[in-house]
């Protein structure tokens, strides 16, 4: 019998969402790729429609999307996107969402909620998504809601990089979680500043006076410290705004913010720029318009990053180091 | 052995989205009942957030959205919603979208398109959706997306009700399709017109005269006729008023609009306003703003309909001649 | 640690049901290949069985079927070498279907029927196909149907560019769809045709005539026009020597009949042999038997389209082009 | 808030393909019902069109099918069947197929075969069934092949109390099996004839004389003995006829083959009527035509067994004793 | 049509694996029911078999097992049980594990772990059960695991409520988390205590001296308090009984330990006895052989708090303030 | 467009459970490479963990475990293996199960039984196994009970040699099958054994004598014959060792017993080593401890025959001949 063969060598498609481009063109920058060329655009009626310009069968399909505001546009038109890539007949289709949508609900705090960060899981995975990479992620157990391998990249190094050069006695640093659900991750950071010592905010009421409002309380040793104000992302900054003040009420020589995700949505530059902190610290998972930056802010681009992962999955290469051991 | 037993009843629960409350509101009126209440907000960044004030554990639950723009926002918040109802123990939860949302993208046109219209049954269902009702879907086959039952209302009956008690002399109507893809619908009407003749605007080119532009042309006779144009849904209006213009030139008496969805996109109420026909009729599948009426516009309520649907839904009547013959 | 590697290299696999193999191996010559030598038989009580006699273990399998009468034969036939195919480790598995199995069921006519084109599309999953390729869908919708990559062929490229050699002046002929469900495929004919004029056939009833028969209407201009009378499948032929009967008696000159799938049930062959129309043109996604022929008959072969399809799937090729931009 | 309820009462539906009505009808005045009445046909190019004529939104459907030959047919119809319920909003769907289609393709015998009794399973739940109901497996496995409950129902214990009463002497009987795959079945028989001894016939090869023909042996005492002949189908009646010789030969004294499934392919009539058998007693889970039948045959009706089951399955009531332990 | 009917009423299974068959039988006795009969038994190949005495047709099924070890026979054991229920056509499975198996492993730590927190939900799902029942998971995000719904149910409250009636002034209370990670529930704990302090204690190294052993540090006061050292499972105790130790290092008046689920492994009984705790308190959610048990332990029921919750779910009542908000 | 390009090679990772490293270091011995290292424990508690060394994204991985008791354990390590091999991107999981866990219970034997063999089916590819290895099925429908490829594997060849040669006259050797559900297995070795007459063993109860214990007949002539008693598997020898003694009985000169599957569960060992076979003939698809083994016991490496079938699975080769004919 005649055997008709083909090499079978593997491609990359690095298509890109509407909501941060720029992101999309560093990453592609830091592999020497191009963004596969398409067409989005939304009809008047809000419906988004995609095609791609140039042929994706066979290929490895990475689809990187940010979801500032609107994040239910990108987030369709991402569904849509995988969609199209799936009867296009692309060979693997990875998610590549740094900033993971709807992560803050990942439990029912009350009954008859929905576990929206779970949906979104099941909603990529229905489009035609194999696999998932996304950055900091608000708990680690989103890993387990998406049915396939997912690559979880840490920023926190990044950002950790960038304060222990800034500060001038790293010995001199408290880390300070700003609620009770983040002491864990001060603990890390922690670990990455040389063992510096922790601290957490957290709201109390006195229960012997009634109607007594609610106050804000330090636990943990803060004074004459350069405290490192820390979480995975920071929304309208009323708690982080909060958190500087009760922090420098008890005798903080210094308060530095470091998130992964600046969501910033109003009223977050007008708090963030003017709550006493030195300097605020993040990364580009999503982008920024101009009316969302403010004077102490500092944005480190996250695009190495998610490149070199890219690139290692395309490569089937080991990169758990790369993950700091939380990936493969 | 001590048996413990229940009676097994079933229960009604009607839950909206808040894409159009007066819709549901009519809906549970016409049934005596009332929407659940719920709690819905956008968080700051474009988030959803719903979550149900009374228990659905064991109900047979209605989830009515309409889709208007932005309709990402309206079919996110519907899958949360649906998501919730599951988590919730509902015994059964069936989605109403009166207007099916990018029934338009039901094929691919082009390579490397999605096919949207497939993707949000998939989509439902993947949240949790047992069985889906809509009214005048963009192409029947779309029941086909879904996989499970399908109840497809009809609202041509409703609107050519209207035709008839509006027109002098049913026998001087011809019913026009404005684009070559309706002319089967336009049978239909026809049908229920009592045997109305057909019509149908196309556009066309002169090959022999290059780079010419497209003109529109008429098929069948409409001079000296009451043209009633119809339509499943009217977008931006463009198409519609561009028929209406030529079936005036081509000396139609009088032209009536007639169309189930009423997408109005802008400039459509101005388009539409303007053109030349004497009504428009639509149905409220979809909420209007005020910026999106105009004069000779007029709105018939689906609710009874919708609601007679979901009563033989609930009871498991048989509903074959409420739909027209088109479900079940 | 010893790596034991191998070099990925991919394979094709042609496989052929056993009711049309004459197009399997027209389409494996012309890829230069062979089809896979298989045993299938029926045992006494009707039942298929199929073998595979090489080896298709890390293949790429086409598995080509047709589906003319017994259609559920060649149908199970096809999702029994599926099955088979599965379990022998195939690679990949495309369903090559060119005439739809029960692509007319693709919606429901009336409440309680089955939508028999999804059920079809669903089997096939089941069965384990990966991807379908087929020619002329009844309705492109269809693509929608199937939960993966659908190559969808056009045939009518092929059989207008006949047309267009067979007719004197092109700009004489008029494209007429049998009924109203056609027209928008006849536009398509048209714009191959160089933008010729448009018309179509319809039953009508005169409803002041109590029990009066129904009577066809020719909407568009016919008289002294070459019609070409276009279907995607003719199956006994009645509606379609019908529209012929009314177009010669509307003064048409000369009709032609165009059809992509020649189902040809009984009594197709003396109707169409007989109806008056100068030529029939059709392909050879179904099989002919002798009974099924005719004088004015033409036969083209679908072949060579499907060939190139297959050739760019295992490829991975841009085949958008040869699609006429309705695949990938 | 105003509730809306319903009883929540159970109803039940019997539909029925065209493959064996009688069967259907039997069973439905067993339970003092109807079967629901439907159109079914065949259109001219072999699709399968079924409607039901009455509502089954919410009953519990039981779609009774036999697979006589055209199996295919029967097995499409059915499907095709499940599929309209199940889009017509049925409550449950349970498949009621006396004789489980492609029972012998149960495993691989060969390389790079189907299972097809695996993929018949499959193929109903994709059409929508929820349980499965059947008569004597051919391999018990089968029941783990379907995903869901399957009630497997007995009809050894009607056939051999048809024998008890026949034959003089059960002392004197011995059961046989026609080769060695079914000699746990005759132990089963062995039992309920009060412990009657067993023999089976194999085929054999002289290995010292190349080229000899395959000749039959029975292993047990058969002389004297009246054979109780048992299969769980006899298809066109090769085997069993040639295992009568054989018995007669070796001594036996009468000869009387028993089996469930009366597949009876040509010439099956021909040789049972001749083999030398005193009896064929079957059941009629298939229906026969006339030129199927023979003189010394007994055709025992399975409509009883089927009845009672269907009504506790209805009830969900304890039905182990009914199908002698083998369902619940 | 004479019309079956059946009344649908429903009714309760209760059934148990053999790892806590005392706790199935409290709840039982707290719902006035019995638990259903079944064999269950273990091969000597350590193979599992259970088999149900009486019919659970049509029944809602509650599948009670606790998760001590070895975990892996209860695991097996409920899976078993499940697919027994489904095949035996149960109307509804809800696993009800009071210990969530494998909670610790709900995300990879580091890089090709696995997450058996979600495989766990995965495979109750694949065995058949519909809705899960647990009490205070490890972290609440495993709700999103199962894909259905998820009864969280809180025995904190319970634990409390023991705390308050015991303790002299429960303003001299100081909540105390062992880890960074469970700061987040001693904040729900000092809620229900009157809004008492909180601490923490976790491991710290003083980078500047190179090898230095760890040490733990106690962030928060605690210097002449009572604490009350919490958590939601204690396995072999290290960890906390370190805790109490630096706790009364830094002058700690006394120590209370709460968890919910007593693990216990050795030398769990040794260590939390000689600990200097002066009480500790858990549930029965796992049974305790004698040598698990030590002087000052105390333990509460957790079976009317189940009941109750088998209870309203079975009845679909609202039960969200039975689980604290955590549920529906 | 710049084009990132990877040459796609295939890449084997050979990974191992706990249960029986010994034979995957034969079988990676074989293939000329190493078991893939990693960490696996047990925790106090009874939960498994597994964590690979080395990454295995895109390797092709083979993960052989074998199922001895405590055998619900060893399930649970390989599946938690799957789940972290699926989670870290392996390219393929084939699972490689010599002896498949919980074969037996393979049907329905009573009413609200489970059926456990499909059950692990469900399990392995729900924790995400694309492909199974087994050897020696107890029957060959479970090759049906997993939704994708099967390699059966049959080691009769293998043991059947060993007999050839330890015989001094194969024309003296009868097979003997030690029940009624094994005929057919006997038959398989009689053709292997060159056509040697065939006989089997079974329980009887004399039906005239009320309360008669029940006792063993055998079917088929055994006197002065060399006796090769086979099975699939020996479990606590009770059934075999009775076997023996009947054929011993009955004039048996010599018997030989020969099983794939070494269970030996005690009291196999004494039962085996005193039941008068003059050799007992065993595979090492389970491990065998000291107090497994006695004198006359035979154990032949399974490891050759695995090794050669993941070779052939690995390079895509035919393997039919490799495994009699039983997969491809």
């Amino acid at each position: 019998m005649t055997e008709i063969t083909n090499p079978g060598e593997k491609k990359m498609a690095l298509v890109s969402g509407r909501a941060h481009p720029e992101l999309a063109e560093q990453i592609a920058a830091e592999l020497g790729n191009e963004v596969l060329p398409s067409s989005a655009y939304t009809f008047a009626n809000g419906e988004t429609y995609v095609r791609f310009e140039e042929s994706v069968r066979g290929k490895d399909a990475f689809v990187i999307q940010s979801h500032p505001a609107p994040i239910n546009d990108a987030m369709m038109e991402q569904l849509i996107m995988i969609d199209s890539l799936k009867r296009a007949s692309a060979r693997s289709i990875t998610v590549v969402s740094p900033f993971y949508p709807y992560a803050r609900q990942d439990k029912k705090h009350k009954g008859r909620e929905p576990i929206s960060a779970r949906l979104m899981s099941d909603l990529y995975k229905t489009a035609g998504a194999d696999r998932l990479m996304s950055v900091d992620l608000h708990t680690a157990q989103i890993q387990g809601f998406f049915d396939g391998p997912v690559d979880h990249l840490m920023a926190i190094p990044l950002l950790a990089g960038h304060i222990k050069n800034r500060v001038d006695d790293v010995n001199n640093v408290t880390v300070v979680s700003p609620d009770t659900g983040r002491v864990r991750v001060a603990e890390q950071w922690a670990e990455l500043l040389g063992g510096a010592p922790l601290a957490f905010v957290h709201k109390t009421r006195d229960v012997n006076v009634p109607n007594q409002a609610v106050s804000k309380t330090v636990v943990g040793d803060v004074e004459g410290r350069v405290c490192v104000l820390i979480d995975d992302m920071i929304d309208t900054g009323g708690t982080i705004a909060g958190a500087v003040k009760v922090l420098k009420d008890r005798g903080a020589k210094d308060v530095i913010i470091a998130a992964t995700h600046a969501v910033f949505s109003s009223p977050a530059a007008e708090r963030l720029g003017n709550c006493g902190a030195s300097e605020v610290v993040v990364t580009n998972t999503l982008p920024l318009r101009d009316d969302q930056k403010f004077d102490n802010l500092t944005v480190l681009s996250i695009a190495p990053l998610i490149a070199r992962a890219i690139k290692e999955v395309f490569d089937e290469g080991s990169v758990t180091s790369l993950f700091n051991g939380r990936s493969n």
